[in-house]
């Protein structure tokens, strides 16, 4: 019995990367009909991440209510993983679909994904991963902290959740009444960007304008950043503003790390981790990655070639089925992808092309099929 | 040692069948050193269809000095295969690159056509090959029969010779002055298309547009072809004007049949034939065949299906590679085509695909390559 194994990410702005690996299961299906088949769609960390992680690991999905991105109570959710780790998304109770049109990432706060992360705690997981992406808020975690039990306190000594127009208010931090359970869980963040909290390259000045910052704003809100990591500095003794990552989602990466002492990590490696990915590769035929864009700059942190580094290692083999081929595609090659095939198959822009990728995907692993079948791989 | 056979079509606009063997065959070396590579370029009998043939079969360029479209003495020339087999392109004398601004398709001759078939019996070739294509005439292959011996006379019995222009004028024909070798040779003329001599869509209103003739000499053209048909009818007994591929090159299609006659067969299996494709794919490892573009219009007589309707018999694996995929390309597989792939490999329309194909057609045969030696083909 053959054993494939599909770790697709998504293709942006076409195709999920739970239907990516739909599709793939489809074609092999029929060639191989009683093939096995795992499919491990990839999550960056955004709307969707819980899911895909359930998808990939099994589990079951846990609701409950906790605050939403202006302080309404909201149900929200996050997964729990057969082993005990809790998958939470940020995007569940502080994603920028729930800002129903108040873009106000100066207002908006992270309090209830502190509140899932305890929750998470309280049922006992001791690894929990937060998915950082699809945020409408620019706190820099500090509504997560305050939801875990930190407290935050302006120079009159009284207590206040801050947001991301309020940082700068925050004159004394204690962290002494943050959940115990917490304290020793083994917390990760998934993100996949590099940036600083402040700054040109920073959470404001990058990402805040999609959240419906205007210039003002923005300028405001990077004050807010910058002023409240002198305050983490002098109270914590601890520098966040330039771990790679901590601008990720509003500042949450900064957060993340300074309050829970996460671990920021590129999502495709704590997708491999999570749901053991080298175990479950290890006696496959084939190993099926693929994205949008195939290109040098998939070698930073990207799905394909983070697959590729563990089945280089594991001598399995390694095809990428992807949108766009870029050029000088070598090093990729070189990580270990055995080959690399794109879904175009006419000749039209993406305007065009977006509407029938998923049809041309499908062909695409139709034609890989039908060789190896005739191969007798 | 690994065999492969390659057998592409022309990328109609981007790259000719001997620039697809040359990329191929580059990529196939590059992972197999030591293989045998058979190269057969695809001629559809236009300009370059000798070339084709010598790069194919073997053998030698003969030159020889014949009436150029306008009846100006000039070099031609005609290919010589092992064997004794003569290819003939009629461009190489008739062709409307030779044409040189005179756009005037009821004035040009294919009188050199028939000299070159009459040089190739000379030196005893009993099987002549004729490609029809890029012709700048519409005479029906009446200064061919010419060239060859037959002779046209006028109402006033002077012998004349017709061009496209002067085909009603013809009043009797004497063939029995044809040259004798050539009524004992077999002949064949190559042509992809099967239009009719005359009407809407016979050789005047549909090609010669192309060669200069507005549609006031359209109309003319057609009205001499169907005298001309007429003509024939009576003379020789002969129905010329719905013989398919009748309308071939000026009508050429109906004079090879007439006075010479002439099998009209598809350009594909003409090569097929002609190089003994079966006994070179009997023992191949893989056969790669390609073109333009692949669909259920495929099925008629272009090269894909011609050479998958052989390798299906032989039992022998093909692969399609080329440039656009249309939908609905199942009769394809049941023909034989073992998998097809596109070389697009980048969202961009056919006027960018274009420039960028030498480069793409590479990258896909190096990725079905580096597929294969992994697989251990």
């Amino acid at each position: 019995m053959k054993k494939f194994v599909l770790i697709p990410d998504s293709f942006k702005g076409t195709m999920s990367s739970a239907e990516v690996c739909r599709i793939m299961a489809e074609q092999i299906g029929r060639f191989y009909s009683d093939a096995e088949i795992v499919s491990i769609p990839v999550a960056d960390g955004g709307e969707g991440s819980v899911d895909a992680f359930l998808a990939a690991a099994g589990g079951e999905k846990v609701f409950c209510r906790v605050s939403g991105p202006f302080g309404e109570e909201m149900e929200s959710f996050y997964g729990l993983l057969p082993g005990g780790t809790a998958v939470i998304e940020m995007a569940a109770c502080a994603g920028f679909a729930l800002s129903e049109g108040r873009r106000r990432p100066d207002l908006a706060t992270t309090f209830g994904v502190g509140q899932l992360m305890r929750n998470a705690a309280s049922r006992g997981c001791r690894k929990i991963i937060v998915g950082l992406g699809g945020s409408c808020t620019n706190d820099a975690g500090a509504g997560a902290a305050a939801g875990a039990g930190v407290k935050f306190f302006n120079a009159d000594g009284k207590e206040f959740v801050p947001t991301g127009g309020t940082l700068s208010r925050v004159s004394r931090i204690d962290v002494s009444g943050l959940d115990p359970r917490l304290k020793e869980a083994e917390i990760t963040a998934m993100c996949d960007i590099d940036n600083p909290l402040y700054g040109e390259m920073g959470a404001a000045y990058v990402f805040a304008p999609q959240k419906g910052a205007d210039p003002e704003m923005v300028r405001g809100l990077d004050g807010e950043l910058r002023c409240f990591a002198e305050t983490v500095q002098r109270e914590l003794r601890l520098d966040i503003a330039d771990i790679p990552g901590a601008g990720a989602a509003g500042g949450m990466g900064a957060g993340m790390a300074a309050f829970f002492g996460a671990e920021l990590k590129m999502g495709i490696e704590t997708v491999l981790d999570t749901v053991a990915f080298d175990r479950i590769a290890q006696d496959a035929d084939l190993v099926f990655s693929g994205e949008g864009r195939l290109d040098s700059q998939s070698l930073r942190g990207k799905v394909v070639a983070g697959v590729a580094a563990r089945t280089k290692k594991l001598g399995v083999r390694l095809i990428a089925v992807v949108g766009d081929i870029g050029d000088d595609i070598q090093p990729v090659y070189d990580r270990g992808v055995s080959a690399v095939f794109s879904i175009n198959r006419v000749a039209v822009d993406f305007s065009k092309a977006k509407k029938r990728s998923t049809n041309d995907l499908a062909l695409t692993m139709e034609n890989l099929m039908r060789l190896f079948s005739q191969m007798k791989l």
